[in-house]
């Protein structure tokens, strides 16, 4: 699956997407594994609310700055805090499903947080195991 | 299943019960997706020390503070942080099992955190799959 | 499979062990689930570039900093800001597989990070699960 991220910081709700795959795929029961092939990017479960959408851009800035002198930035991306940031909230999630329904909470959402300096064409693996 | 957490901050031991879900399962070989189905709560691997529970609390609010102002929290629940928590410790962990054994060490103990502003009823999910 | 890691923030790259696992196995499609079974190092996905390590190793003491006073050091292995960054960055990291293959971008690596005051050695367990 490919999506395009607007910009550094923009959350895109995959929970949609990883129910089509449950739908289509026939499996009862099982794990689905939502994995982004990027690093410098994200997948996680939060709820997407627009307020905590933002809260999320702010403490990463604040935890994990930008200008921290980061000696991957030796390097010209400048880009060093993007792939702190993907290492802390992760780049993969696993979600239970049983009687083909994804056992997700009714306030979460797996989601994508783009946090490269820019928007970027993004791949995602949905994957599933079970029976 | 289904168990309540006493207060914010409280560490509730999982280990028990995910072996004797795979104990019960027949399943010989494969992995435990442990899953909480919330926003505000976390499941995550650690040592069950008293030391380091408090410690865990202590480092959250060092590190993410309540007082940050969050949007989220004009919505009137008051728990941000709780949530930015939840993203960042996670709320999904997979442990392997083999020989109909879990494959955790000696000092690791599946955990939840709650990380609202309260105890709070919590659903579980634990997902066994492979053969 | 046993490593010996070389000290506090050693970053031991396991990807090349991921893919000799799934060569030898025979399995198509699936998830490799990495996991560490010890309590002072995390198992996740970065690029494995020299800037970045150190910056890993410097923002992880930026943020989580020995110096803070933990309640698990009364017991005096001194080492409670590594079970601290242990739960943060995580211990089991999925990566799913497709036609025997990998699914993990150019860039990522799956790696060990040692978090304890000094090189361990330590037990690592890659387990796969699908067809």
């Amino acid at each position: 699956m490919n999506i395009a991220t607007k910009g550094e910081g923009d959350i895109v709700d995959l929970t949609g997407e990883v129910r089509e795959t449950l739908k289509d795929s026939g499996f009862k029961a099982g794990i689905a594994c939502v994995f982004v092939p990027h690093t410098t990017a994200a997948v996680f479960v939060t709820e997407n609310e627009s307020g905590l959408r933002s809260d999320l851009v702010r403490i990463m800035e604040k935890v994990f700055p930008k200008g921290f002198g980061y000696a991957h930035n030796t390097g010209g991306d400048g880009n060093g805090h993007s792939h702190i940031r993907a290492s802390i909230l992760g780049q993969s999630v696993s979600v239970p499903f049983n009687d083909a329904m994804l056992d997700i909470g009714t306030w979460q959402s797996v989601v994508l947080m783009e946090l490269d300096n820019g928007g970027r064409p993004r791949k995602l693996i949905i994957q599933l195991v079970g029976e």
